[in-house]
């Protein structure tokens, strides 16, 4: 019998012949990135039930040297999950772990497994009167593992921080197989260095996270919601600074449009509409949040909002009345990935630097940009209080059909973009990670101490980089 | 020329002859713990005055064999900044890199040079409108870089959390000089692994942290307080959690204190009263604050403690209806340390558990302790919120001198204590670290895998062990 042969076999010893999957149709939709844009080979899908099993087919996949790409909902933006082409790894998906273990109310944590979909865990938290508040696009398939490993951000981040403020505990499988488990949850413990951040964000090339702990947080008991028109794009950063002096931690999101991202959902987006009788060309969406069901915040926010009108700091402010009206703002930010694919297609750049430089970002970037592709589309989507930007050059389909050398353009663009990013001490990657995209970025932009402890901790934890080879240090 | 000669002047060549000290009298205050614990000895203090020359100093001690111990403002508890006995290693002293570089108000950030005294931090962030919010008695002394290497915690850690989440950035020399440099201070960055919270609570074991970057948070402009009688232990928890649903991140702190600790302070300390008849058997002290000037939040928290007065979940309150009156209660709970030193002897245990099991700790700690120790007398100061409870077996000066073998009991009580809390799946060392104190207690109470994984980055990291011998790990 091959040695494939054999290793499939004790693969199925271990999970189950049922949770080994290598016909070509069932391991298909493991093998690729959701976006399309990369695939690889895989000898096997193998889908553990427990944490035990994890670990048993860790040192399985050692003693036979293959390697193994961890993958839960399969819904990051950087093909990190993507086997290599060799065909001699495995996929280990998580999915079957999807159990939550505990919820301690009195204490606000949540203990659950990897494979947990991010909306059950709302579910489970709102269950019991708290919050889980982590939001992104993808929470109905993405899953709780794969968002600690890649350190998730989203619209809540303003306020709570990305997914490794929210994990207050971990459980690991190593490389080797040994099991490091930190799910005491504790809110303050000093007995030693810090694993756990070593894993949040690490995209599984330092070991398998198989469970979280999470901190719940109060629900929320009143709210407030502004669609703000800005006078110029200058405004937003003092304008969002004041709210905050004002409102404090219940200014729960914040989102920063350019007019012509607008114009686009309400293009392609049904039941899209815009409340100005002229689209701002900058437009800032504001939600208030807070557990007291006494604090009236919308008539707060629009008392605040008709002060800095009268001072000029705001050009028009639109303020629901309603859920419904509500819904309907948020339905434009939300609606912002579908509108650019139903469009064309998007060059786009998770970049990040000091909220106060995101201005001069966006101008320095679109300005290298349009040297090269005058004619270039630039849309901005932007967390602006984590000073995030989702830098968007956008080609309509003709148009990008119309570029000879997509790669290259693609290249080309990133590097512009990068480059002006980094003259602001940005950062080339705010929150969806590195994956295989970003690699050679990762490589050419970082502080060579900084890479060569990075290459340090992964040769001692993964010496033979059997874990996601590709990913992140790129072997 | 002896080898030791030959290393004091090329130190005296890098940091300047009067910034490296090796008399006796010089040496004696960075030689041992301000509690008088423990002592050791060293060939030279030393007093770098910039990043480069701390980075230059490692590289000559790395050439020496010597090790070096990094010490701030010398308060920690601990005993993590005494150096070993052989007298071949250095203390370096950060004292003289004190420059805040950088205050970006509208990023809300500030960066400082590690030898910055916390005190001076606070005003120079309240200076531009700002604030820091980490609390401790010893603000006035101790410096960013100790509090950053031991993730020191506080009052304002309810809120806010321990110094890691203050913590936007560092600056660190590593063992063999090399600098590694992550100010740019952004919200997300997700390039790769986190290297920051490694350092960040190691105690100054894998490098020496020469300039941090911190958060500042938005002044406050409205406050509540109130020293609440509780009917009993058990009541503590549930009212805190129903306090943070009602009033949200205003909760700034939340102190537990025991009858007999009130008792201590009253009898020691001057100015010191309590508002009640009689003197409650467990206290709870809060503070509500809002960035809302218009918030009235003394009044709100009359009205949700006098709801609850009628429930019976709180026995009796006092509401300050002055800054005045404000002071007294928060003067009782920071007299504790120094009531309990003018008193007696303390056998302190700085532990945690998930919130909801103080209670219960509690309880089973003091009943093995009064298993032994049927007239112990055991004070309680907790940081609830955070499940972090000073236990403390407290003896009067005649009943301690009166005790045979004082180290034995010492020890004696720990275990008692930590064996407790370990059953509760606690930790023993919450906020102030392991330092020389606890590291027989680290090795004996820490998951193996943890600990081979702790072992592990020292070797990477410090393979010489010259970083601060004894701490942590012990070697």
């Amino acid at each position: 019998m091959s040695d494939s042969a054999v290793f499939v076999q004790e693969l199925q010893a271990i999970v189950g012949a049922r949770n080994v999957l290598t016909g070509a149709e069932d391991l298909a939709p493991f093998l690729g990135d959701w976006r399309g844009y990369q695939s690889g080979r895989a000898a096997a899908v193998v889908l553990p039930g427990s944490t035990d099993e994890v670990a048993q087919v860790m040192r399985l996949a050692a003693r036979h040297g293959r390697s193994v790409v961890p993958q839960g909902g399969n819904t990051g933006l950087c093909q990190g999950a993507v086997p290599s082409d060799d065909g001699r790894g495995i996929v280990l998906g998580l999915r079957r772990m999807a159990t939550i273990r505990d919820i301690d109310k009195p204490s606000g944590i949540m203990v659950a497994e990897a494979g947990t979909i991010l909306s059950t865990a709302h579910a489970a938290a709102e269950a019991v009167g708290r919050r889980i508040p982590l939001h992104l696009g993808s929470e109905g398939s993405a899953q709780l593992g794969g968002l600690v490993s890649t350190n998730a951000g989203g619209t809540g981040a303003l306020r709570y921080g990305p997914m490794r403020e929210l994990v207050c505990g971990i459980e690991v499988v190593l490389p080797d197989g040994r099991v490091f488990s930190d799910l005491r949850a504790l809110r303050k413990d000093n007995t030693g260095y810090d694993l756990r951040n070593l894993f949040v964000g690490a995209e599984g090339t330092l070991g398998i996270v198989t469970a979280v702990a999470l901190r719940m947080q109060p629900v929320l008991r009143s709210a407030g919601h502004a669609w703000i028109a800005l006078p110029d794009l200058a405004a937003a950063v003092p304008l969002l600074t004041a709210l905050q002096d004002r409102f404090d931690t219940s200014v729960q999101a914040a989102e920063l449009l350019s007019g012509n991202e607008v114009d686009l959902v309400l293009r392609h987006i049904p039941r899209s509409r815009q409340p100005f009788d002229v689209r701002p060309d900058w437009s800032l969406l504001v939600e208030l949040g807070s557990t007291d069901a006494t604090a009236d915040l919308r008539a707060a926010l629009e008392d605040w909002l008709g002060e800095r009108f009268e001072d000029g700091t705001v050009a028009d402010a639109f303020v629901p009345q309603s859920e419904a009206q509500a819904a309907d703002i948020w339905h434009v930010r939300h609606s912002v990935s579908e509108a650019n694919k139903l469009h064309g297609h998007s060059l786009s750049h998770d970049v990040a630097v000091r909220p106060a430089l995101v201005p001069q970002m966006i101008e320095r970037c679109a300005a290298a940009v349009r040297a090269v592709h005058p004619a270039a589309n630039i849309l901005i989507v932007s967390h602006i209080g984590d000073g995030n930007v989702h830098f968007i050059v956008h080609f309509a389909h003709d148009e990008w059909a119309a570029i000879a050398d997509p790669a290259g353009t693609t290249t080309q663009v990133m590097a512009l973009v990068h480059d002006q990013v980094a003259t602001l001490g940005g950062t080339f990657s705010a929150e969806h990670g590195i994956g295989r995209k970003l690699v050679a970025e990762l490589h050419h932009r970082t502080d060579p101490v900084r890479l060569d402890l990075m290459r340090a901790l992964r040769d001692l934890l993964d010496p033979g980089h059997r874990m996601n080879p590709g990913a992140v240090l790129g072997n």
